[in-house]
């Protein structure tokens, strides 16, 4: 028995989309009682910190619906079915940014919403950067602008509510404890 | 015209529950094509680093329904309508840890994923803890088991997986940074 298990009496699917699947399950409680918990499956994502020769993040703005406004990040992408994530985040890092890696490193991963959703998101330090001949294009209902800017810019970027996401800010985070150590 | 932005031509509420709501957004994308969006609204939450006197994070294991497993965590939880986040982070650290906090000091915000879902988390700092007398309890479906551990302990917890989820790893991170400098 794990830990406050909540063991699922009855599953419905409620829906199935292209990005989440909702589910809502009837449970046990660990006190016998009973309750539901409505959860979004999730493919998985990888992010990237691209990080060029000269010392400058590479970020890119998108808009994303369900906040209706754009917001700059880290590259990002799902994981498609099968695909190693370190694959993945070479073809993000390619289709959105332009950019090849001669390094990827893993940093860790993390569940960006346990709470209702099993999202997870892998994210790695990409280096040894240069723009690729012919890069993989977005997909075709992707739009995405690419910038380029110090930590101290991006920082900037956080106080003025462009860079608003766990992942970057993680990211960037991370960056300036590089930076120190 | 905000940047990149993408108008909805029509919108659907596929689900509406306890904690998320599901919408499918048919939208117009900059280059003239239509695409679909599936987006989950949810209500927004706070999280909260807890820091004692002798200098130790206070966490809480739960189990994670959408993960079929339990999770170590910074003390979170949902807004409810109306309140404040600030009045949300001391009920949310009250309930789950039995602490008072003299001071929560805000220290960020991010959405979570973006991509899919528009839940925000707000991230407090809170110190000068005392145990309540008279503890607010959890929730009557939510079980939780408390542990305070040093910042050397919590880094043992991520290389064993116990800790993995966004805003406890930046909360680690944070107070890593914090230490240092």
């Amino acid at each position: 028995m794990k830990k406050f298990e909540e063991k699922t009496i009855e599953s419905e699917t409620i829906f199935e989309g292209k990005v989440v699947q909702l589910q809502v399950d009837r449970v046990k409680l660990p006190n016998g009682k009973e309750s539901h918990r409505e959860m979004i499956k999730h493919p998985g994502a990888v992010a990237v910190i691209p990080v060029t020769s000269d010392n400058k993040i590479v970020l890119v703005e998108q808009y994303r619906k369900p906040l209706e406004r754009s917001l700059v990040e880290i590259p990002a992408g799902k994981l498609e079915e099968g695909e190693p994530p370190e694959k993945t985040a070479h073809r993000e890092l390619e289709e959105e940014t332009g950019y090849l890696a001669s390094e990827m490193t893993y940093i860790t991963s993390f569940y960006t919403s346990p709470g209702f959703a099993d999202e997870i998101i892998h994210l790695y330090l990409a280096t040894g950067l240069k723009k690729a001949d012919e890069p993989l294009g977005t997909d075709e209902d992707e739009f995405v602008e690419i910038m380029e800017c110090t930590l101290e810019e991006a920082q900037k970027l956080i106080n003025e509510k462009k860079i608003y996401d766990a992942k970057t800010a993680y990211a960037l985070l991370y960056l300036s404890v590089m930076k120190n150590s």
